[in-house]
This record gives C-alpha cells, sequence and structure tokens, in this order.
C-alpha cells in the first residue's frame, strides 16, 4: 500500500490567512498526487493498490450504494453519473443516517462504496457494518489512512489529499471526485463496458485537471470582488443539471457552513415547482451553465430567474459570451466538458463562500456548531 | 374503469376562503374516494382496476424507478420506504427533468412508476417514453383521468382527490401516499415478499385514515395562533428521519410556495454535517418526531438545535409530553403508527404554510410565478 507522508509542516497555514484558502490552492497538488502511480496509460485502465476486488469479483456486482454524509454525499452523487454512465450498473446514492435506520435492500451481489474524508464518520461506519451484515461486498474511499472504515472495508480507494484542517471540506472533495472516476475506470474495463480507448481518452482527460485548476484558482482576485456585492445577501440558491446539481449542492453547503447565509441548492430543473416562488431583486441566484449536454435547458433556467428580477452569479465555461451577456456576474472555467468540470466548477463556489465568510468575520476554519469528523451519531 | 364525477359545484369554494384550506378540509373525502371499491379485506389484498400488470408480469420485475417532479416526487419518496420494506425490490427515485437527461440504467425488468397530479407534466411525460424507449414497463399514477401521461402509460392507479385548484398540492399529494400504499400491498401480495395477514393489518391501518385527518384538522385554529408567531421570520429549516423525511420537504416546499419564505427540508441526521451553523435564535426549525423507530434519533436531533438556540415546532405523537417540555410549540397528531402517519403529518404542515401566507397576505391559491401543472419543461 502506498502512502504520503504528512510532515508537520504541510499542516502549517504556509502563508495563507486560513487553512481552508490554502487547502483551496492546494488542489492541484492534491489531484496530483491522488493520480500518482495510478494511471496504465498504454492499457486505458487504473491501477488501485488497495482496492483487493479481483476482475472476476467486480464482474459478479448487479448493483452498487454509494453511503455518506455532508459533502461526501455531494461526492457520491457526482459518482452515480459516472459509474452508471460507464458501467451501466443501476447506482444508488444515500445518505448515511436514512441508510442505517432503513430496512435497505442489499445483497451478495451489491457493491457498498462508503465515502469519508475522515474514515470515522459514525453513521457511515454503522451503514457499512449494516450492508456487510447482510453480505454486501463493499469498498471506501477515504483520505485518512488506516482510519476506522478503511481498516474494516474489504478495499479502499485512498484520496491523498494530506491532511485538511478547515471544517469546510474542499481539496478531499476535490479528490474524492478523482476518487470515483478511478473507480469507474478500472470497473467499467473490468466489466467491458468501457474500452481501451474510451479509458486511455478519460485518463487523457484527466492528467490536463490538476493545470486546469491552477488556471481556475487565477480567478481568486476576481470572485472576491463578487464576494463584497453580494455578502450581505440574507439568502442564496444555487442551481445545476444533470452531474453539476451535485456542484450546485456542495456549493451551498460551503456558503451555509461558513457563512451562516441560507443557501440552498437545487436542480434548475425543478425551480418550475416551487422554488421560483422565492426568486426576487433580493436573491442571488448561482447558475451553474458550463457548456455541455443540458447548455440550452440551463440558459432557459438562467433566463427565467432573470425575468423574474433574481441576481444571477453564472459559472459558465470560459469565453461564453452568451451568457456573460445576461448574468449580472460571470465567473468563467477553462473547461467546456462534463465529468471533470465538475471539479472546476468547483473552485469559484469554494472561493466565493470563503470570500463571503472573511468579508462577514466569521471563523471560516473553524465555522459555530460544526466538528471536522462527525464520529458521534 | 371507475370515474368519479367532478361537478362545477364542487369546483367553487363552498365556504372556504380560499381553495387551499378547502382542499385541506377535503382531504378525509378524498382519502375515503381513493380507498373506495379497492380493498379485498377478506383476502389481505387490494384492487387496482386499472393496473393492468398480471401476478406474472409483476413478479419479473426486479427493479422500480419512481420518477416525479415537485411535490409528487415527495411522494416518490415515501413510496420508496414502502416498496423497499414490503417488496424487499431496489427502489429509486429521480426527478424528471434529472432523469430525462441521464443515460439511465433501465431495462425490460424495471417497473417505472411516473406520479404527476396532473398527468401533463412535460419532464414526467418524456422521462416515461424515455424508459418505454429501454423497454421499461410502466405505471402512472395520476389525479385527472384520461390524461396525456395516464392515457400514454401501461397502467394507472389513479388517485380521486378530485379536481385540485390551489397551486400548492395538499389532497393530491395525500392521496397519492395512499396509492403508493395500496399498490405496495398490491406488489407485496403478488411477489408473495408479504402474507394475506400482514395485508389484512396494514389494510385495517388504512380504513381509519379518514377519520384521524378529521380529528388532525380539529387543530385549525391552534396552528394559526402558531403561524402568527412565526410569520415574521425569514427563514425555516424542516427536519425529519426515514419516512418522515421526505414529509419535512413537502412542509417546506407548501411554505416556499405561499408564503415566498426560505425553507429548507433536511433529514435531521444531517445536521452536524452542515446545516447546524444555521442555528440561531431567529431560526424556526419545524421538526417531525412522532414515536416511530427513530424517534430516540430524532429527539436527540431536536435537543441539538434547542441547545442552540433554535426554535424549535414539533409535530408529534398526541400526549408525548417528553417533547412537549421541551419544544417552543406543539402540534400532536392522533398517531403513533409509522407509515401512513405520514398523512397524519402532512396535515399540520399545510395548515401552517396556509395560515402564514394568509397572515402575510400573499396570493395564497395562485402564488407569483407558479403554474399548477407544468406542462413546459
Amino acid at each position: 500500500s502506498r502512502h504520503i507522508d504528512w510532515s508537520p509542516l504541510m499542516a502549517e497555514k504556509g502563508g495563507y490567512k486560513h487553512f481552508m484558502l490554502k487547502e483551496i490552492f492546494e488542489q492541484p497538488r492534491a489531484v496530483r498526487d491522488t493520480i500518482a502511480g495510478r494511471l496504465r496509460e498504454e492499457q486505458g485502465d487504473v491501477y488501485l493498490e488497495d482496492l483487493k476486488l479481483t476482475d472476476e469479483e467486480l464482474r459478479g456486482i448487479d448493483r452498487i450504494c454509494i453511503i455518506a454524509c455532508g459533502t461526501s454525499w455531494h461526492a457520491a452523487l457526482v459518482g452515480k453519473f459516472l459509474l452508471e454512465e460507464h458501467c451501466r450498473l443501476p447506482v444508488e446514492v444515500d445518505i448515511a443516517s436514512e441508510f442505517r435506520y432503513r430496512n435497505p435492500v442489499v445483497n451478495d451481489r451489491t457493491l457498498m462504496v462508503l465515502i469519508s474524508q475522515s474514515g470515522e464518520t459514525a453513521d457511515t461506519l454503522a451503514a457499512m457494518r449494516e450492508g456487510k451484515a447482510r453480505g454486501a461486498k463493499n469498498i471506501a474511499i477515504c483520505n485518512v489512512v488506516d482510519s476506522s472504515i478503511a481498516r474494516e472495508a474489504a478495499g479502499v480507494v485512498y484520496t491523498h489529499a494530506g491532511p485538511e484542517i478547515g471544517v469546510a471540506s474542499t481539496k478531499a472533495f476535490v479528490t474524492q471526485l478523482v476518487a470515483l472516476y478511478l473507480f469507474t475506470i478500472r470497473l467499467g474495463r473490468a466489466l467491458g463496458t468501457m474500452d481501451q480507448a474510451k479509458g486511455r481518452a478519460m485518463i487523457g482527460e484527466l492528467v490536463k485537471i490538476p493545470a486546469l485548476i491552477e488556471k481556475t484558482l487565477e480567478m481568486n482576485d476576481t470572485v472576491e470582488k463578487v464576494a463584497r456585492r453580494y455578502m450581505n445577501a440574507r439568502d442564496f440558491l444555487y442551481l445545476g443539471r444533470g452531474i453539476c446539481y451535485p456542484i450546485a449542492l456542495e456549493g451551498a453547503l460551503k456558503l451555509k457552513e461558513i457563512s451562516y447565509i441560507h443557501a440552498e441548492g437545487y436542480p434548475a430543473g425543478e425551480m418550475k415547482h416551487g422554488p421560483i416562488a422565492l426568486i426576487d431583486e433580493n436573491m442571488p441566484v448561482v447558475v451553474l451553465v458550463p457548456k455541455n449536454s443540458t447548455y440550452e435547458k440551463v440558459l432557459s433556467n438562467m433566463e427565467e430567474v432573470i425575468a423574474r428580477g433574481g441576481r444571477v452569479i453564472a459559472i459558465c465555461s470560459a469565453g461564453d459570451d452568451g451568457v456573460t451577456r445576461k448574468a449580472e456576474e460571470t465567473l468563467e472555467v477553462p473547461s467546456d466538458g462534463e465529468e471533470l468540470a465538475t471539479i472546476l466548477l468547483s473552485v469559484p463556489l469554494q472561493l466565493l463562500a470563503y470570500h463571503v465568510a472573511v468579508l462577514k468575520g466569521t471563523d471560516v476554519d473553524q465555522p459555530r456548531n460544526l466538528a471536522k469528523s462527525v464520529t458521534v451519531e
């Protein structure tokens, strides 16, 4: 098993005002470390050293349940898209505190994927044990080596984010997305639902991501200016569709956690079924509208918000003049791809929450009422 | 096929100030009509006249996808609990506008259940067609006879709520829960996962519900007083666990839709993973804490909210002094059962949203920006 040593030096702020900002800026490195040593570019496959499941065992799976809490649950929702698209197995995502008190339908052909940064999340650990008792296979995606969940799971895909000190998860989330992407390639190749060429293409996209995150981080000052204009809003909505919907949820959670502003994420297509009644000139609405397969649909949802007086902060693909002309604010990310764009779209949302919180003067790294790892039920 | 005629008289307000209030008070009748003629009490089974699927066809299903939007999506989430518990098939619930733009994993062993009051919801109709094209079986749960979804579906379980005029759905939601309960009995009996005695017991619980709703409606004046005390709050949280979590979501949506207050539903166990940072003395928190299998867990979540200064409005089982002592407000429903308690818990949440909206002077039956049936994408 591969270890990255965490030196005491890495746990200092290294010139940043807060651990959270340092950790946001560490994301290119965190992604590189999570990829390192795992790519089999020639074969269009990946090697996951602690996965422990053979190709034959992977082929015995007929359903996947991903279980997590909080930010990890948002990563799980992205994982559902990746796994269903490329591996063609039904994937259910559940919140650990919900799963463990259901009478869940899992059996020995179910693979449970447990996601927890700390590896100590009490509800996720209990959900894993519940699944095991029913015969389900399992793997964990954890950041902390030899944590309880990592130790009890049959296999582990470690994220190599390094220690995360800020209570609001940033680099751990992004490396969870990378781990799920890697596992998708591995499973797709094992099942034969992904051919070598597709595996190579997906790896090709992945290796570009660290440099694209670096590029995205250059908007830090711009995001700070946007934060200044909206910091006094009482409420925010975050909208996205498809694979961007969980990113909208995560953006809203960041703002909630550290700025105490009531922010809520919604699938953009559900706006007309209720939340659009909330829209008026006091409501900033963050819209994730990258150039992807639902671009036109989201653009139309964005126009509905504008027509009702909402103030749109659009996160879009670089050079999208159509969005820039319509939205009150535009933050552009350097990608118009679909799956890994989720990582790049996350960055401005992290920075927005960070700067709003700093401007409001909250305790960014240690927000009220929250703990880094929820080790109690 | 069985029709309930909708006379023009029924569509008038009948002495109520708003259609919404009239429809809330019609719920005992709506549930009776939805049950009428369908119970086979002796056999512990139900008869669904337009279901069209034989026992053999039902036994060929290995997975269920329930697809809906808005309020119907909340009913779907309750349906997942009922069907998994009693029929032991994996049930996935998806939002129609999300499902139709995925590359969904469905096949000829998948049963799609489409839920739409109007039967004209554009995204739900498109999702049904997408599933059909992939060979999935389907049934619809609709309120409007011969609507587009009802006509195109292979089978239908009609709710007999009668015409719903208020944009915020109330009686349609409650009858959707009844329809899902009836379908659960039918499927469980066909699969053999439910025996005759259990079927009889479930029917026995169901027939008590109309009178229990009548009893619950007696709290109308009390709820109006509670509404008066919280009407100026800017934000609300609604918490529930398990089968009560979707009811929390639905309660929050009602308040959003007609009072324009930013209300959000959350699984109570997820509080510690973010939203608890929002809690202060300005935040009313509606907690669904009936005497059921997660009672102790929710009680403990409620205490965490109180410890952080949140103002708790508890919806609990009649005579629960433990909750009454702790919460700022208590609204008691006459049931301590698990599954059908969801119907009784819905009533005070409907009344709370209604009275807050009336006190704020909004257009209750026709809230801003919303349409009764969303027939566009």
